[in-house]
């Protein structure tokens, strides 16, 4: 899809690590920890595995060509592999890829790029984290009016509002990281999955990855489980995003996104300043529901490699990575500029007394435990790695 | 939707964890908590406590009256707290509910149905993981043909075929039971999400739930991390059956569902026997990454209280728990009672020799790590629970 | 799933249409109609359908026993033909059902229930395109303020809002009324699909059904675009109720939910009306866009005659037509009812032009072609048969 | 995402149409048209326009740069507008965008994409449809065993299955046709939607559009439409390849892609011929509906231009229309080139025969209507515009 709106989709890092070279380079890492995993047990000479690695350079493979005969065997595998032993004196290309199926370079692949991705994607959302933390520190005391089912109800503080963000922020971030821990294995069970685990293992230890009880050629959780992982920290993104668009609105005027540099400037209508990192966390945060749905139907995978399932994954998977991290970005962006405006949230406060709404005329006295629930959000972030401040 | 369907889409015990009789009494649950904890904290006499808590018994209560007038209110909560109002000796009435929002009874109370419902869930898809342990014990020297792409590929065993079946039950169950140990937390935030903890951990502590740092209204993760954790199980269950029903061909017939009194018979074909328990699975199956979806799109929710998107778990919830508790009791019956065919798959074996396939003649040679991944799978199976036999 | 959200989930009578009386209803009026259709071909004696047709009455049929059988064969209709053989006498038996497949029930079965459940919905959907036709005409000169991206813009009229609203709702209502037309065929193909059309042609005229070119057995496009257009219509449904829960918020104030009866209370903020029409039209219309995907991934069907994805669609079009319909008949009861403030937008308007927005001080003259839209959107409603007035 | 895989997901020329240099184009065609437009409405002077139309080649436009922009703006055409500006003469460039918001451009470049991305797409489909019916022809009196639920139940002949498939290729594409006909629509209602129809009636007549009713910028039934017809040839593709992967099984054998060229060869298992075309078709199409669910749910869209939702769509369908129309390029070709084999389905017949299965010793008897329906089949897709041979 054109890249004309990558600043929408795919701002920050992690969209770069889901990319073609990044696949390129994470195919070839594979092959070279498998080589050298063969060498360490004995299977093929030491030298000749140090000469496949040295060829898993990926300057000089032609990307274009690979993709081009992608098609022809479902898989990018077969080409690179061909070109690979092209690469290698003759003697050393049987030495290539041994013992391997296609899906064990994909699947490790896969797995090597989700946690490329996941470095400055949590990273990202967890200096968005760090952002709540401040307002909800920093607006402890700041009371506005509650709203429930869209309409004004009691009185709040806005900093319970940023430590409600805070928590969804970092109990997201936390299964993400979890999914970063525990999902992201190593696939090495060769052609219907039967190859013993000790060759696997040196490749998962070379390259950080798990090393699984099975091979999960058509065992899928791994992949669903972060998926899912991916689609919680997007919702969490999202109802921040939502806030702040109801929040910003010119009859309500609580928060402004900050502007600087003509940002959120309109071709019509030169007055406005519309809340574009909140509109780009929802636009990348709301593509992603359908492709986590995507991924749990592909858990249904046949015998010992699927027909399609598989094969619907990667592009899946990249997409999510992608706009999970452009959300994370732009959320980071809007909570680090977030303009928050105590005067008018006191005003909208007055105004509501006026009409009779409870409480409203004296908020300070109506915050009840909010105090208390902002140091445990703080205090649980904080556990979480996130910082929090002093 | 009709119940004459519920033999397909509602068996086992988890359906009827969510019907309407089941959030009567869940919300009652709540209601007697929540007047029990108040009592406790000196918020009102215990003697009230204890009529209120008597008052809620589900018996009596008019449901048809309550779900009516539910509409009125976008919740059936305002109706059932009259109602209790109406039981409780007048001067009790205001110490009903005290302190609490609609929100926290129906967002507890969801939670103890899922509790409840999880229960015969979890039992059934660990009994499933049973039954294939016991096939991966039975089968770790039943050679069989792998099929990788929807091809015949080399050989494996159908123990290992079995073992990865076992892998993705009892990850899936894991997953679940995790879900069940974390997510399952008390509401009792107030009407905009600021009543101190006191009560709310009272009320946990005495209907066994998890006190969460601060309200979850609108931050909803907990939820779309229960739904994940049953699209995931639903995705295993659906790899086995949908491996069942490939097994199972007449061209194949290397599986066989258990028949017996007529079951999986045709109107119009009576020489069928039709693998009933798989495609039931499928059936349910498939319908929960939708479900999912929809959870995941919820997570946005708007201010203190969402207008729409709450209110959209109720239902989504209910079905996703009905339809995964369906699909592990099929499952169950499914690998409880499966015939395998270790002579036809020898002959399938000896057949794809004759056309040349590598490896076939001798298939026992070509197992590799079969047996130590058998192994692997059944010690983590029985790491995580699940009955595997000596 | 639990009746108790009958009153938000099932509003209006399409909900009724799809319970578990109106499928046996409609399975016995298939057999009826091809033992009447047989008889016709001369296949059978034309008395001994007659007796089959009037054994042909629901009542008697044991709804519990035949959905308890129904698990058994993954299908409810091999109980039910059972039974129905028992209900005539013994000669008359092997006339019942007469070379169909429970599929050929079951799927002409399903195409009656979705036309008697459209028949309400659609109803129910026009009701509301005629309300806001009213509100169109009515407002055509009431002045508000425009909003993109959730900023005040430029002025518009609040007639060419309620205009979109019935240019949504006509024309989603349009594409339901085609798809009522063309796409509810009648199934009559036989055990594998190769029964000649002259039966099945009889059934389709009997019970006012299309007749198919082809046996849809495992060609599903008609269900799937039942399915779409049902989805859009809950989508031309969402955009109206999320526009009220907006300009129904204290701040804006430029709508307001009918109220009466208590509608809209709250337990815990007495002062509060929350716009339950629109917070239960988004809950109903949000669950939907899941419960289309679930239908578009299940028209792949495999061979003659699917092993789960055929079975996943009862339950989930079911579910669709009763949320969809219960979305319509909010929606109905919001716009019916729908107060407007042109009071409060001249106010919102004037508060804007001291804020400095370019043509709020004025904004009669900035309306441009708002008023000829409003005429095309009121000409083109009348085209599709929405009472739109004088 | 990667590039890698677009031999898989971007096979045929749908996907190049969708590209960043096809959304400049497209962007600058209506920019153009628009200038054209204005002219002819005498809003501004012809030669302007001309000179306007002239600058809005897209060569030389910095699209990096463009790209880099839009994030700022939520939105390419902010920085295209102020980059189309600087290359006409300056007293020309008031006239640039006159009138028009940043939405009517994308909305209609968005329109204009999808036309030239169903070309090809609809030549594909059309193509494979003609496959069919030739393979419908040809195999007419070709028996088969028919399979329902996964197991063999009646004689068929592959003609009616091939029938069944030129049904769904017949139906989805012309649905999909009426939809580039009837939702194609020009968007030009200014920043709020109050333009008077005149210059975008001009607009659609030089671009080929639909003029609407009504200004759509936030009534988006045509963007669901389309991505709902995409989503049903989506569907009938897959059932397609899905009965291919079936057919092709080893114990199966009664059809086989075409070879040649190493197609379809593995990294690890020399013998086998892997059905690539079946294989990427479900690839595709497994990833389309939960994207068309990401458009269903994006109709709910806020007043008179949405924050999030609108902004999803883009990526959305472009992905979709990517996919779709690689899958119909996919099985275009795997339909070109399908290999029948008609003596393996008569020994499997024979082989059903002898284990008893009623019909299956003279399944010629046993075709019924089989003939007839394929003839009706053939004549409706002539109908429809299928090259369908004599």
């Amino acid at each position: 899809v054109s890249d004309l709106f990558a600043g929408i989709y795919a701002r920050g890092e992690a969209a770069a690590c889901v990319g073609e070279q990044a696949w390129l380079r994470a195919m070839l890492d594979v092959e070279a920890a498998l080589a050298r995993a063969c060498a360490a047990e004995g299977l093929i000479p030491a030298a000749a595995a140090e000469r496949i690695a040295a060829a898993c350079e990926p300057a000089g493979f032609d990307l274009a060509r690979l993709a081009a005969q992608a098609g022809e065997h479902a898989s990018p595998v077969v080409p690179l592999v061909a070109a690979l032993r092209a690469r290698v004196p003759e003697g050393d290309a049987p030495y290539v890829h041994l013992g391997a199926t296609s899906q064990d370079i994909l699947d490790t692949a896969m797995m090597l790029i989700a946690r490329r991705a996941l470095e400055p994607l949590l990273a990202d959302a967890r200096a968005a984290a760090a952002a709540a933390a401040r307002l909800a520190r920093r607006h402890r005391h700041t009371a506005m009016i509650g709203r429930t089912l869209m309409q004004q109800a009691l009185p709040t503080s806005f900093g319970l509002r940023a430590a409600v963000w805070l928590d969804g922020l970092a109990q997201a971030s936390a299964r993400l990281g979890h999914a970063r821990e525990h999902e992201l294995a190593v696939q090495m069970g060769g052609p219907v999955g039967t190859r013993a685990p000790a060759v696997g293992a040196r490749v998962a230890a070379e390259l950080g990855l798990r090393e699984p009880q099975l091979p999960w050629h058509t065992q899928r959780l791994r992949v669903a489980s972060l998926a899912a992982a991916l689609g919680m920290l997007c919702g969490a993104l999202a109802k921040i995003a939502r806030d702040v668009t109801l929040l910003s609105q010119d009859e309500v005027a609580e928060v402004r996104e900050a502007g600087g540099a003509g940002r959120g400037g309109s071709t019509a209508m030169a007055h406005k300043r519309n809340p574009v990192a909140a509109i780009s966390t929802l636009a990348c945060a709301r593509r992603t529901p359908g492709l986590v749905a995507t991924l749990l139907a592909s858990i249904e995978q046949e015998h010992e490699r699927a027909a399609g399932a598989w094969q619907a994954e990667w592009g899946t998977l990249g997409e999510l990575l992608a706009l999970s991290g452009s959300a994370a970005a732009w959320t980071r962006d809007l909570l680090e500029g977030l303009e928050v405006d105590a005067e008018r949230m006191a005003a909208n406060l007055a105004a509501a007394a006026r009409r009779g709404l409870p409480g409203a005329d004296a908020p300070e006295r109506q915050l009840g435990g909010a105090g208390e629930l902002i140091d445990r959000a703080l205090a649980a972030a904080r556990g979480a790695g996130i910082e929090v401040g002093p």
